[in-house]
């Protein structure tokens, strides 16, 4: 069976998401849409589902609308939380409600979300069309849930990391996961292996994300692509302020609440001093632990998966290309 | 086979729809739904589709899911509309925007248009849902495309009558249209029969959007529910509005457009001056000329379904009905 590496699989789905006709009148509704999904990006989720599917089956270009789906719900959730979280910019662009409006983010929004599942159900066999739409429902309800605990917990004093961790379970690893459930279905995997890949595909989103966590204070300017300490100047409860808060000793603790409530302070300042505290509480090993153990327990449950190993070698190189290139 | 009025069949629905158990965790993003869900209203596009079902097939409770999800999706325009229009009353209940906040319509919508995908989904035959998918997909996708020309409108100079006729086509008549065929389909019918109900809900939906133009202006205040004139006040470019631009005469254009354009005036006085110039360049006779076309149109449409004309009575007593109790 013929194999692709994430980058050959990255190439076919960006060339096929650029080829998509879509665009019609009025041009105010897609223009917006256009713009967004032109914007590229890693195409992380849709090379996911393919690298699933290529587990089981090698005609890969079968499941591009699948993918492209998957993208274009990916790219629609950016698009509504960015105006939710009044982020101006996107990957080095101006985000549709500055480019455009409010409005013309809410409805051209709404429209993507439509034509994701327009694409999901392109050519989708009629025998696993249920199943699918199931996953791909279900996934989508669970990421509007999360995206709504985010914006509880910025209105909250206290969050445990148990909650942080089912926020990011619900906002970013589900999404992954079903990514790869639904490739594994379309490749005809077993109910068993579909779930493995889920169970992978979570376990991985958590160590991304905390990943991400963890380099918004120790990552390398130069490669990180975002300034450092962006979260620390936001307030941001992250993994690591959330351990910081829960494992420091009284003083320290007040003195990290009274830089989370100090106004008017230099951003260098606030950034080393807060980064000092998470250095003396030990968030640093903490969080490196817990990426550490999402990653090995992922991969656990790829170990699972009823196919041959030589198979699974570009899905396992593909997570750690994504791990190691951040770091 | 047992044939139901469209009040047993709105009883029918509206109990389902309050027994729908949607809601869980977060509470913040699925209250506001239960809350819009709950408001109420006509059900018209449920039974518009639970009557072309009946058409068919009698056990009407068999597709009350997908009457739901077009229910739920209907509710879902209307709270994202709002939100775009900044419109802060609904059946006489703050918006959620007003109740809640900004994110919260934006959020809570998103899910509703997810929720109303699995409804579509939940239960539907499975040689019959690619088919019922592509119509509610293209339905949904239309009534962005309505709403975006209806933003685009309120900016523009100059909108001419087939142009706001396509765009009430695909704001309001093929969401009645859609109904009717999803129901139609459900229910078993041949794909003539589908198409000829659809045609009957565009054109009905085109008399009933021009019945609400109408009845702002010359409607009865004791049973129009709400303000008359309020389309006047807003220079809501209507069918009324746009034809008596056209019409007038150059005196009578350039007074009207002074009106358009005044500012700090009274509102008894503007409305009943604009009115006075809609009944001098017989703007009344025209609307309800074109309405009562598009009501025989429909008609027509209906005669050319293929089922004893004896089957037809309640869905004609019911548009029937819509169009006299509003006027």
């Amino acid at each position: 069976m013929k194999q692709y590496s994430s980058e050959q699989l990255m190439k076919g789905i960006h060339a096929y998401i650029g080829s998509l006709a879509y665009a019609r009148d009025p041009q105010g509704l897609y223009d917006p849409i256009e713009y967004v999904l032109d914007m590229g990006g890693k195409r992380l989720r849709p090379v996911l589902m393919l690298l699933a599917y290529n587990l089981y089956k090698e005609e890969v270009e079968r499941i591009y609308p699948q993918a492209a789906a998957i993208e274009t719900y990916h790219n629609f959730t950016l698009l509504h939380d960015d105006l939710m979280d009044k982020a101006d910019v996107r990957r080095g662009r101006p985000t549709v409600h500055k480019k455009w409006n409010e409005n013309t983010a809410i409805l051209s929004g709404d429209a993507m979300l439509i034509l994701s599942y327009r694409f999901m159900m392109d050519h989708c066999p009629a025998e696993l069309l249920p199943q699918v739409m199931e996953v791909f429902g279900q996934t989508a309800l669970e990421i509007c849930e999360g995206q709504q605990w985010d914006m509880e917990f910025e209105q909250r004093e206290e969050v445990t990391v148990d909650e942080y961790i089912e926020m990011i379970r619900l906002k970013t690893s589900v999404l992954l996961a079903g990514s790869l459930r639904i490739g594994a279905l379309l490749g005809g995997a077993s109910d068993e292996d579909a779930e493995w890949l889920y169970r992978f595909g979570v376990k991985m989103g958590l160590a991304f994300q905390l990943q991400d966590d963890y380099l918004d204070v120790y990552g390398d300017p130069a490669t990180f692509g975002k300034k450092i300490g962006g979260d620390i100047l936001c307030n941001k409860k992250t993994y690591l302020l959330i351990t910081a808060l829960q494992r420091a000793g009284q003083e320290d603790r007040h003195e990290l609440q009274r830089w989370l409530s100090a106004t008017d302070v230099r951003p260098e300042e606030k950034i080393a001093a807060v980064t000092a505290l998470y250095n003396k509480v030990g968030v640093a090993d903490c969080c490196r632990e817990r990426i550490d153990a999402y990653y090995e327990e992922g991969l656990q449950c790829l170990d699972r998966v009823s196919v041959e190993e030589t198979l699974k070698q570009p899905l396992k190189d593909y997570v750690c290309q994504l791990m190691d290139r951040q770091l």
